[in-house]
């Protein structure tokens, strides 16, 4: 389906080579001041080497409100979000061989295979541009949970092919392993990192002077090779209220890795304590409670969901238990695998099946993608927690209602 | 929500201390052999010890198919099965400390904010007795797959503690890096393991007599220690058809990531390469195409999803590209935590929040899980490929038709 | 789909011949107390000839909450509820014709296109029995919906074959027409019915002595024939909150209308001044509002969604405007056929369209269904008025805390 | 919710005074031949006094195809239609009564209560502009189901006022009562009836001169008394295949109810024998079978779904029975209130409820609505078919592949 979410809801369309890319944003809360530059700054740090902060070189990219905003303020009617395709025009990429192969690792073949029709660009909605949509209605997302409950989410680069922000390997072969739940360098950034800090560290959005130079080098070294290399993202949730999460299929953390690994190239997805949690003893992995300091109240105080009253000591679960969240920090980590499409030759068959050949290489290609992947990723983690949240409230009012009435 | 699937849509109920786990089972095709004994093997298989092939030592978690079904065939009409709990009785556990403090890394305390009431169980839906309606259901969804299309799921331990199968460590710091897509000893389990050969290997389900040696070594030493740990399952799809997955938040790998997200102490998900692969060169991780063996039909051969003309060389994407199965196997790597109940007393904080104390520990407890979340595992891809496939075929016909009045 | 509303929601399952009728709710508020005796009356109703406040006279359809519920209290969780068939051996009504003619106008033919297999039963899930679980989830729905907002749903019957408690006919050719939204007789009901007040009236449930004697009367007189005759239920909502419905495909109405032409032999639905309202003059049409009289506050003042602040003189509107509740009373009439089961002989062809012959009549039947329909009618709008009520709140409190944090 | 249908769905976008009216079309099937001028006759034949034989007079409500197709046919990607609005400005309707009455039996007070703001426009989503997203969402499912299938949709204006083409009132009082379905001459445009026909009887869209003319004057009479008045709209879909509808909460009259009760000024919907045939003896309302002729296959035979072996002799089913089509027409019959604009000053309460007043008229407006409600009561009828085709076929092959391995 093009539609995620069951009440805050969002609907998108649009290929590469069609008019527009859009997205309808259905049961935003009404009241909401809403203006397409709201919306605009994440648009801008989707796009290569732009950062939210920076002015944008161009126009390009550039989103419109169409309904369901007055004045300013939502209505509480569906958002139609537009961009225009720059390139409107369905070719075939003006090659020979684009035309005979399907190119390998694409969505070529199976767009086909699933729709029995060829979209001139390939992989029809398999394109980055899909995402446009994505952030757009992202955007909107999180400013309603910035404005209503104080929610922050960050996201960054945590590797670039084999360089790595933080080590994932054990440090010993003994029983006593940790995760990089348990890595006081990360839990710093949990706490602290803003997308303002991200962007400091433009081309590459991983916050560590050094190791952004070695992926810069990296990424730099593999252009020269013709050739790419994935990475990982990792993306923070702070001041997520607790009870998000519907049990037992749309555990919070279920609906995050529907979200994430729906994003195009992704590969893995792991939360808290994560592949190296699986490592770990029990008696080190649980998060025993503590009471919550009472200055330490979550930014959504005073809101519709009060601050937990317990804490945890440690975060290995990241915030949520049982697919509940618990008001500590949310963060997971996103694996993208490199980019399919390189720079060079490559021998693979045609889609008749009538034999093999070499689809020829075209053009410069972006040999990474994760830098670009950041305000996905916090767009797709926006539009779970707005619809976990609603999810919540459906029930919560009635609860309320039935008890003040008993 | 405890509804699984949109086509073949499955619904649970059922916590600890009710009368009953139960599911209804929606949409499940007509004229479908089913009777009660095609579901119990799995359900067998989920509990401590048990395999499918030996006979269930006693009468443990029976299932009866209550609606849908006459005659030994299925109607269309929504199936309700149900298992009965042994132990219906509400209670507290029998323990002072568990009334006055939530566990540490349970659901205890984050049901309780959820829903504002505490099931005498502690976390209502979250105890391991929901999985039964799961593995239900995924018995009748995989024995449509296997009897219409000849789809083989079948899931192994991969890994207990920091006893792998399969070293996940980088052989070297070059860029030549591979990832388990590449590992022969594992492509030879992808074409051939069975869920027979899997329980030759009980009590741990690891396919190889040393690892599993080890295994069971680690879980026993654990044991002893009064400590738990965690463990990876991997499960593969075998005859999978071709075009499955909806563009764009649908896509079949971020539907497999829900479903098994939702498999309680779940921690990670990664599929095909994983997040090795976000280590890889592109030009190492592109999967060619070649065209498929006139004599290497897929098992649906002849059916309604012709096998599709191409196969890849490799299959770093591990059957799914660009969101949608091209008919290679499919096959992902899944992380479980520790237990959280361990035989040791834990301090902690109270519900109330008014300071820590300890929480006492109480009898012996199952020291790893993944052994039996190998069926859980094998359930949750069964529902999976199940939706997805009459999600394609709601499309499909009308192309079919269409085409046939043009 | 066997499943109805998104948020509040029932999934049902069983036939006639199965060991159980069932389903499944999802999503209802924890807290609420609930045990058997809260739904076990409105079974009763639906029985033949049986009122809530006399006692049963026997233990048919006794209905058993399997889970969701604990010491008399919902927890938030999927409360299962069974209501076992005394009869489940599938079998072919022991008829010769039936097993070689579809019954007219039954749904023998049309299961059998759908599905292409048939019920021992006939139609499958068309059976009245299936009613049994919408009644039974609708008694949850209605205490939920009369605790926590004094929501008050009351059915009747307004006619029996061409018996009517109100004549539907214009008194002039005029343009001053006026529908049964203007009929003072039917607004004091509108004002003060109870279920009590109708079970008096019992078996015919029309509130009116004279006429209830005239539809005996013509029910025992077509009985005698041999045949049967439909009826009309009219159906009154009290206390329903204002702002419910989904603009613009989930009117308040278009729910309504859903849920109740989803009853089996359901021919038309009308609301408010309805099909002699397309008569009216606007001028007439038009509801004035005033002031909501200080007083005159609806039962759920104090609670999640305050009393609206306007009234309207008349309520041609039936409550809903513009798809949206106004907290006035809503109210609606459902058409429902005769009975398509007649003890005459019918000629009608044979399932394999080898020609004509005579269905034999077997058995006497109940020539006519509106009063075993009221129950069903209330479930159906009780389960409709929660769904929608959960949809608001999930948009409402969202806006209140943007509005406090502004 | 503004989305409709779970397979073919359409969620739509726009009020009065935003830039644009929208729909996104999900899961068009690919391959059907699709351009603008397929939408625009209906749009056309929507506004006043407009046919879609004659050339439109201007181009006003012009759709844009803004993604999901490329060289004129559809990808199988969601469709982005979007519609400009003339008058974007949002204002205040440049009254000042406007300003502090809602106006009576429009939305302006209910979407206040329901959003706690208040669109310029006033009721903002229940502005009729809304219902172009459904026509031309409308539009594209009935390109596919008259070239997959053969199915026609056509309906007409059957009443103004109170002015009728069939009379509804008994002919006796009797019990032998008929309804409309036994109305020789209502069957023959059941038959045969078509748009082009329907267009011969512009303004009014009634297919008897007589008649039609009576109703023009009407109309006539009711501007000139500033008022306005009601009417009712008959559809009928002729070759829909048999097998749709899904038991037992989404039977096919289930799902037309929704859809026709979901567009604006509706008030009621019956279908086939409708409220007379509540009045009927069921020996007459019972529809006996009888083989199909051989030479009257159904205009989708040879197609996915074959036609019924059997027809019924009668049809007050109307072409569905126990919820399910069976082949045969499909006629329902829908309720337009009188529109709540009139030309007349109105005593009403003031938004603050601090004392009534008047709200004074402004302008000419329309008195009646049925001719131009034509178009979108064939648009929700074509969705809701389309929808319940894909439900169907999701599950039909399944049916076929299982059958053809045993």
């Amino acid at each position: 389906m093009s539609t995620f979410g069951n009440y805050f809801r969002v609907t998108t369309a649009g290929e590469s080579h069609g008019k527009t890319v859009s997205c309808i944003v259905e049961n935003c809360p009404p009241g909401l001041s809403l203006v397409e530059s709201d919306i605009q700054p994440q648009l801008n740090r989707r796009r290569p080497g732009q950062s939210a902060i920076s002015t944008p070189r161009d126009e390009k990219d550039r989103v419109t409100i169409g309904s369901g905003c007055e004045f300013g303020r939502t209505l509480g009617t569906p958002i139609l979000l537009t961009v225009p395709n720059e390139d409107q025009r369905p070719h075939d990429y003006g090659s020979k061989t684009i035309d005979l192969y399907p190119r390998p690792s694409h969505a070529d073949w199976t767009y086909l295979e699933k729709y029995g029709t060829k979209a001139s660009s390939g992989g029809g909605r398999s394109s980055a541009r899909e995402t446009i949509a994505r952030v757009a209605a992202g955007a909107v997302a999180e400013k309603w949970l910035r404005e209503a409950y104080g929610v922050e989410i960050v996201a960054f680069v945590s590797s670039v092919g084999n360089i790595k922000l933080f080590d994932d390997r054990p440090v010993t072969d003994s029983d006593d392993i940790d995760s990089l739940s348990s890595n006081p360098k990360f839990l710093e950034l949990v706490d602290s990192l803003t997308r303002e800090k991200v962007d400091e560290f433009l081309p590459v959005r991983c916050p560590d002077t050094t190791v952004a130079k070695r992926m810069e080098d990296k990424i730099a070294e593999l252009r020269d090779q013709h050739d790419s290399t994935g990475g990982t993202v990792t993306c923070i949730i702070r001041g997520c209220p607790s009870g998000l999460g519907e049990p037992c299929f749309d555990k919070l953390e279920a609906l995050l890795a529907h979200a994430i690994m729906s994003i195009p190239a992704t590969k893995g997805f792991e939360i808290g304590s994560g592949f190296r949690g699986a490592e770990m003893r029990g008696s080190r992995h649980n998060d025993p409670f503590v009471s919550t300091p009472a200055d330490d109240a979550t930014p959504s105080a005073g809101a519709g969901i009060p601050p937990s009253r317990l804490q945890t000591k440690t975060n290995h679960s990241a915030g949520i238990q049982g697919g509940i969240s618990n008001g500590m920090p949310i963060f997971f980590r996103v694996a993208f695998k490199p980019p399919a499409t390189i720079s060079q030759d490559q021998t693979t068959a045609r889609y008749d099946a009538s034999g093999e050949g070499v689809l020829t290489a075209k053009g410069r290609h972006d040999p990474n993608v994760a830098p670009r992947a950041v305000p996905i990723v916090e767009a797709m983690a926006a539009l779970t927690i707005a619809d976990a949240l609603m999810a919540q409230h459906a029930r919560q009012m009635g609860i309320k209602i039935a008890a003040a009435r008993r």
